[in-house]
């Protein structure tokens, strides 16, 4: 938080509106779970993915450690056995129970995950009334955008789960918007080369990753108009992107041969043509939406095919200073991508995470969270690829120019995608 | 079924005892699960396990395929897409669903699948009533003993999987019967050289892996009046069982170390000594009760340990052709091994499932069951080891003399121990 | 051994024998390894198999650990850390070197394997001049038979290592003298129900495992008069064998859906039709030659397939009793099957080792050898099949009416076959 | 090669030069192989790793396939199996033999490889002195640069091959040389903010990754006078740094749980204090020289121990310009890191190489090497990290300034120990 916002003469109005938005946060991802039965609650499809049930406990468990427990303290613990079950992976904290077999707590029931919730909600508020605190505010700040991940994250692991069941339920009935929108052509917004300043300016909040702001050294490049769509990446396939071993990574190839993929995540061809997995069930593929469920490794692939390349998050970012459009985020209520408006710069935010080709490391300069939020996004800055501009399931208001996500090369079960990028 | 039932003049008379037994076999599955919740009914702990909801929707696709759909022709079948997700592994009848994702199945729910069971009901008891046919009572019977092992299995996976749960929630809360009862000594019945006959006599149902009926010639061996106590087998762990190799069959010895196995299955070693989990909860370990979650491995160390061996499935059914005596079974409510009475062969029946030292392999003439559910028991026979008795969750009337249960030798999650033989 | 061999009153002249014994025995194991290089020597294809050397050196700590060292105390040890490289699994006479990495060990040195070798038999030779203690001819029978074994499995193991060179190297440029030799029609003896007797004799050496002789009763069966050979295994495949899951048990339908297997190992279909990997190198698949290289999984899928069944042990035991006939083992040097001769039982001896029906479990009375040597057979009594009657490179004189040999069913490496059987 | 070098208006000398470079780099190929028996130069202990033989073959089929097919019209190929064989991973010139198993040909054996670069220096050298083509020279220089390396992974896999061995035979009977040399203190140099320039200059030989030169701006930083010595990474084993969850990265954690990791690969903890497994064979740990075989792991856990950081490549490479000393590279004999030197840098070149802090990933304006050489370094750039500056193993006159080695963060085999840097 920025110091003048702390030092506020009105902190209770900061405060109420701290607690607006705890409120509209807790309020969403309960809407979420909405249309899921207890027993789609429980799923967990693979070890990267969590069940619905567990995100609900574990964003409450952070609120109860970071702030109940430290703050309060008239708190009751609502059980304690709880630390242990809904600790993702902060070894300062405690154990933690094996992330694999999330999917095998029948107990808690969702009914007591709610109880749970409600109960440390009430406990927050007050806490937000009473004090007005700047480490609370800071955690609870930092608590909220926590949830906000998680609801994102939430989505995108049923999205998984439910596609493991052979009836390919839909997540929701919601009747789908999809329209044959015809796609803009691809064109290049150039940027000079230069001396340019990254990470976050410090106004509101930031994750530690995204600081501090610094200098780097850009050599002029180009940048899409849009992100690459269905029908392009099909021409892909069809050319025998998938056979060529000439437009992959040593690793992206290896991956391609275990994997046996022909296509990205929830593609299937059937005798009548090429479909997709959404939220809202199978439909035919939309040639013109965004192409999504890519990984590194395809991202890549599909770049060296084109011969562009992906680009930099620096460049990105620079990119993304100059972004003014619609935003197709949860707030959309659409769930999936959907083809890019005609705009020099489109669907920078939303629709889907870009893979950039920058490793996940460091800022020079970069500090962790103090005390136990240090292990917040430090501790995973390798082995990573960062992805930038949020989602069709992010949360609105979540994603900043400087935001810096990061997933493993191989994952594709993210809404992710990509942006072409050249040297100029 | 023997031929006198077949060919009885009473048919009528015959099929509203087959349509009780029917009946009651179809709640007791529903009772079953009565404790359970939603989530609950959707765990799988490994993929040897299955969800107890799947359990449930399992043997009614058995009677929908093998009787509704062959014998009855107006028969609308419930949902076509259900025998793919419901098919065990009868490959005669078509794809199945990955075995180890059946936890990932949260649709169909748990209401859709007991609205599949009644649909099944209605029909069966309609086509019971309306037909005496010999095939049809032959292939009921079989579904109901069929979903007899199911409800068994149900049991043992269910306790499975809520022990992955840190909580360690209890099965069912039924206040805990067991009592400080004294175990009778260890004493030996002697049974002489000589022919034998052994397999299924004809009399009443039994599965094709029962027969034929045949001769074998045993040497004169001797039987324990008991299995092996609870207290007598925490004894070899505390002689050093687990850490010395003589005791262990190679794979045996190749399971400890991979395992780390140092106690059955269920057991743990707390501050406050040993303990035990069972359906019930976690509960100091009852020292009288008989051994049970032990593997093949395990009891022939036991065995070995003891200087004495387990006894041939010939030799264990030729001393049950004698057995009298109390069952601990499923009707028996308590869900948990019990201290063996004061009789010169007691807890044949029931308690645990006793392994013998005989491979499963066909006897001699064997013929499996014709048509489709001749892949019921035959194409197992190799790896396994035959346990005979039943257990205390196996249903009433359900285990005979003939009996032939199988499991591979490092399975713990049965309700498995043993009794002890040795050369006369 | 028998009494009156141990209490012979003429004990030097059966140490003559058994020096000869013994040095036959030597000089064998180093001729087989005379074709290959020291790299050849050091191949390790898979866990279950051994590099050349290895064989070569564990054989002499054999003599070494059973006899030398407690014998001869003026013997003095080779190397003493040649008892962790060279224990193969005596968990009684300490540690052993990982045996998946045998293939690792570049020294010793094959040259100073051979001086191992040489100075092992200076002292078992001064050993048995100077006493003729029974334990010490015992032992050193069982240390020949010991060798005999991994003569065999020697060159079973060379065959696998060669095979993972694209270059398919031949083990011996033996011309070979596979002629189109006629297979004989299918023919079977049959034999009647009754009670028999089986397991060793008591005349001259006899594994542990052969014993105690002991009777047993036997349905009338039949048997075939030769294995099966290649030509008939071809139309099994050609059949669409490996495609049709009713023929198989269920651990080998996993089995063929996990390997990808199309034929046994050492086929090849090639463009020009069929051909066979031997130690002679590759060539055109010898219809009329004795299926090879055939496990369990695949030994009991063909059977189905021609609506028989394997024999038991015990069937096998009793029909060999009966058998006259020319052995085509080590010393026929073709070191790969032939074509059956035109007689009631061919081949029952020498060829391929058969599969029989018979879990490898202990006979009633088993008791193992006494002593650190009782883990040489007694501790692999689960999760393996029972074959018999020795291979195309099986050493002279080595395999008896009751040897059995055993191993896993998923095993294809060693030189199986089957013969058929039937009820009679 | 530069231009100017390229259009030489004596090119003949030029390539008087080229062979004798050539020359020399294949002798000392031999060399290094000198100590080897034939069964050593057969062993692979890991698929990272090959076989001593197996690299003396590749390095001869590149200039096989690269040179003489391509640019001499009358050369015979050695044996076109080789081919298969011997190429590592270039696809676009054909199939591979599968990595892992590289150490199962013992064929060819050592003496026909040995021919195998005969017959192919013989053609190289009338190749070289028949054209002055600047492909040739090119490609030439690649290779013989390419065998360099190779030379350094010979070194490299034999340690980790014969440490397997529990005899843990040593590679050269060099002695020792190691003293008890005082290690100077800790100290820092400084280098200022500002806008730098990286990559190569373009003078001699480069690999395609270190080009093309460009611009980065680089905050103010400080870099260590010499690597981590062993002595200092004792300190951080015996303050638990092995068991402390906050110096890790996530991934590094969880290395350290799969693979049980209490101290750098090679390090013995024995009854008598720690030991060293060194290409010279086991001795107590010298304090003093620098620490070694460390993954990027346990780099980074020690440099956050330290409250210190590993500087970045650019960071590295701006220092590096500033540097005079002495090299620690094979030339040198020792085969094993030293003390480090008093100067303000030591040891940045030969001795260790130096995790740096950046993934490795192309400059930006980044192109691959022209054709199949294409395939050399730019398919590697994910999931990987740039070491810098060679080590005790690398050949002579090999490194540069801008050489980028890469390897993935969990690999521990290399030569690779760290610097620590800080902000300035």
């Amino acid at each position: 938080m920025a110091q003048q916002q702390r030092k506020s003469l009105n902190e209770s109005h900061a405060n109420h509106a701290l607690i607006d938005q705890y409120r509209s946060c807790r309020q969403l991802s309960e809407q979420l779970v909405a249309p899921l039965s207890e027993a789609d609650c429980q799923l967990q499809s693979m070890p990267d993915a969590s069940p619905a049930k567990w995100h609900l406990a574990h964003v409450s468990w952070f609120f109860e450690t970071f702030l109940l427990r430290r703050f309060d303290p008239t708190y009751r613990v609502f059980d304690d056995r709880f630390g242990h079950l809904f600790n993702s992976y902060y070894n300062a904290i405690g154990s933690q129970f094996s992330r694999p077999h999330r999917g095998l707590l029948s107990r808690p029931s969702l009914e007591e995950v709610l109880a749970y919730r409600h109960h440390v909600d009430l406990a927050m508020e007050q806490l937000l009334t009473q004090h007005t605190d700047a480490a609370i505010t800071e955690l609870t700040t930092l608590g909220i955008q926590h949830e906000k991940q998680h609801q994102e994250l939430l989505l995108t692991d049923i999205k998984h789960a439910l596609y493991q069941n052979p009836l390919l339920p839909a997540y929701s009935a919601h009747a789908n918007s999809q329209t044959s929108k015809s796609l803009p052509p691809l064109t290049w917004s150039t940027f000079p080369e230069g001396l340019y300043e990254v990470g976050h300016d410090g106004k509101g909040f930031s994750f530690d990753n995204e600081r501090p702001r610094h200098k780097v050294y850009l050599n002029a490049f180009k940048l899409a108009n849009r992100p690459v769509s269905n029908g392009e990446y099909l021409a892909f396939i069809e050319d025998g992107g998938y056979q060529r071993s000439e437009f992959w990574l040593s690793d992206g190839w290896a991956w391609v041969n275990e994997s046996q993929a022909t296509a990205p995540l929830y593609w299937r061809q059937m005798e009548n043509g090429w479909h997709l997995y959404q939220l809202t069930g199978l439909q035919p593929l939309p040639l013109s939406s965004t192409a999504c469920h890519i990984n590194y490794y395809e991202a890549s692939a599909f770049a060296a095919w084109k011969g562009k390349r992906l680009p930099t998050e620096q460049e990105w970012e620079v990119a993304a200073g100059h972004w003014r459009g619609r935003v197709n985020d949860v707030s959309a209520g659409e769930l999936q991508t959907q083809a890019a408006d005609d705009e020099a710069l489109s669907q920078l935010f939303g629709d889907v995470w870009e893979w950039t080709a920058s490793a996940y490391l460091p800022y020079p300069g970069f500090k962790p969270f103090a005390g136990d939020a240090g292990e917040y996004n430090g501790k995973f800055m390798s082995g990573q690829f960062v992805l930038r501009g949020g989602s069709c399931v992010s949360p609105t208001n979540h994603v900043r120019t400087s935001y810096r996500n990061f997933f493993y090369p191989h994952q594709q079960w993210q809404f992710s995608g990509l942006r072409l990028a050249e040297d100029a």
